[in-house]
């Protein structure tokens, strides 16, 4: 048995270092997963770029994006078993504030987040609580079970926007959460837009099947009015973080549309709240995932829906993960990389 | 039988014209009301202050927040009778736009408001569409029906909050409306606060049973958590339509609050978005009120819940309605005044 295992820490000043650590044997409630694959999350890059150091340090195993296998449990673990394919869903709430009390556990007042606020899963051994872990079925790919934490997050805001079959969508932003949401609304039936600048991005969001505008090159209220016959879109999906992209979020909503606030908006933009009075606009904000969440975003990817050879742009090794965020950083347009953690 | 009638012209730069007109048969689906009382509203100020003569012309009859009597009805009325007791739900949609189509006919594209975009209540005599009215109980005071109107409004933002009993409510702003929005909320079973800055605001909230802060003495947002037990009150009402109060809403609503904009923000002011996203903040337009606001507002009023003597300020005659548009200019303290229409 292993008694050591490979571990990438972030030490601040866009570095990583990989050490080997001892392993710890899980505690009473936890399961000890050996990590497949853990994607790099835009949350990460911040990282990475020294943006959250004071919340994260400079010692600390980042990385919750991920995919691996049960090898080892506490003694009061009973629902999950040695050898199951599993995914984490990285949230730890405290069950006594008034979110949680409501029932929002997902938006806990002292909500932990695995991997930022403790360490993550860009290691080879990842030691987490059971009450974190959704189990696989073991014909899903693991490379492709990385995707399932962000799918979740597509999942969530599609489920706050309460989206029917029919409606007209339209995703402000084509990055990878732009992209998985885009195709969640899909398979609701929706009728879906992805509006982005990059032309990369663009050529990749018609080659999964969209209908795109780039805003810079299109009038994007007009074409949306022209789509729509003039009621404008039922939904929008805000993930472009971005002033232009609150601009025309209410210029392109129907009557009583629905605008989901994925995006991180670390400004306070200047918004039209006359449009949300005139055509009573609704405001959506969509923060992480739910339990159910996790359970419909493994079905999507257990379905084959999505075109993970466009969406996972590179696979590197865990010793790489400081070409591979590099790598990232220098190019903006890229989908989703994958960390693989595990030997084979 | 009269053959003439008076009415108030709106005649621009702040000015009234009180004349006599020909009384005008109803059409074959119109109604002719002997308007009893007619509220001053809010835009009915805007009005007068030569905001909105590009929309209203210089001869317009204005006014909507009234009551009245039956006098005569076209040949194909039949839901209602001469002599009835009535108010007037001042909207009149197109019915095949695509709010339209999809049931939100209060917001239709090409909405008209009467006593705006067509002649209004200040006059003696009003034809109105029958589909306008909504019949009182006849022991219903006609000078308290004239606050049907604005109760509606106040009840569709209530509705819109989707609010439940002993739920925790701010309102931004002690106008008119925010007080008649508390009182709604209130008779819902919430626990409701009143934000105001003018000090004579804040005495009549008191004096109708509300608990109150003023934002510039007190720190508000402090205040609404300790009186939270700091999980932040369940629904806002942004009544001020300024940027302190866009600023104070994201920061006292709980998470998953609800934030309805009942105001009108002519300018666009900066808003923290990224409490949205954080606590999963919803904000919901509300404009206007739907039938069913209409039969809400009538029975609350007809409850003898509201205390009208503090909220009806005046009460004066159609000759006078200069001088009473003129004192309510230099007296932003005051709540609501009636237009008395009818002779005695």
């Amino acid at each position: 048995m292993n008694t050591q295992s490979k571990a990438a820490f972030y030490k601040g000043k866009k570095s990583f270092e990989i050490k080997h650590v001892d392993l710890t044997p899980p505690q009473e409630n936890e399961v000890q997963i050996e990590v497949a694959y853990c994607g790099v999350c835009g949350t990460d890059l911040h990282v990475f770029h020294g943006n959250m150091d004071a919340r994260i340090g400079n010692n600390r195993i980042i990385g919750h994006e991920m995919s691996g296998v049960i090898v080892s449990k506490g003694k009061n673990v009973n629902n999950v078993n040695i050898g199951d394919h599993v995914v984490v869903l990285p949230l730890v709430h405290c069950a006594t504030c008034p979110a949680c009390k409501a029932g929002h556990t997902h938006i806990c007042h002292h909500l932990q987040f695995l991997g930022l606020d403790s360490h993550g899963a860009f290691q080879q051994h990842w030691n987490v609580p059971q009450h974190t872990i959704h189990i696989l079925p073991k014909d899903l790919s693991l490379a492709h079970a990385a995707l399932i934490e962000p799918v979740s997050v597509a999942c969530h805001g599609v489920s706050r926007a309460n989206l029917s079959a029919q409606e007209d969508v339209l995703v402000i932003g084509g990055g990878p959460i732009g992209m998985l949401t885009a195709i969640v609304a899909k398979s609701k039936g929706c009728n879906v837009v992805i509006s982005e600048v990059s032309q990369a991005r663009l050529d990749m969001a018609k080659k999964l099947g969209f209908l795109t505008v780039n805003p810079i090159q299109e009038n994007i209220v007009k074409k949306i009015m022209q789509l729509t016959n003039n009621k404008g879109v039922d939904a929008v999906f805000e993930v472009s973080g971005t002033q232009a992209g609150v601009d025309v979020m209410t210029e392109v909503a129907a009557c009583r549309g629905r605008i989901v606030m994925t995006a991180i908006h670390t400004q306070k933009p200047q918004i039209d709240l006359f449009k949300f009075f005139w055509r009573e606009l609704e405001l959506i904000g969509a923060r992480v995932y739910t339990q159910e969440d996790y359970k419909n975003a493994i079905k999507i990817v257990a379905s084959g829906d999505i075109d993970f050879k466009t969406i996972i742009t590179d696979i590197g090794n865990l010793d790489q993960v400081q070409y591979y965020f590099e790598k990232l950083e220098n190019n903006p347009t890229a989908m989703k990389t994958l960390i693989k953690c595990r030997h084979d």
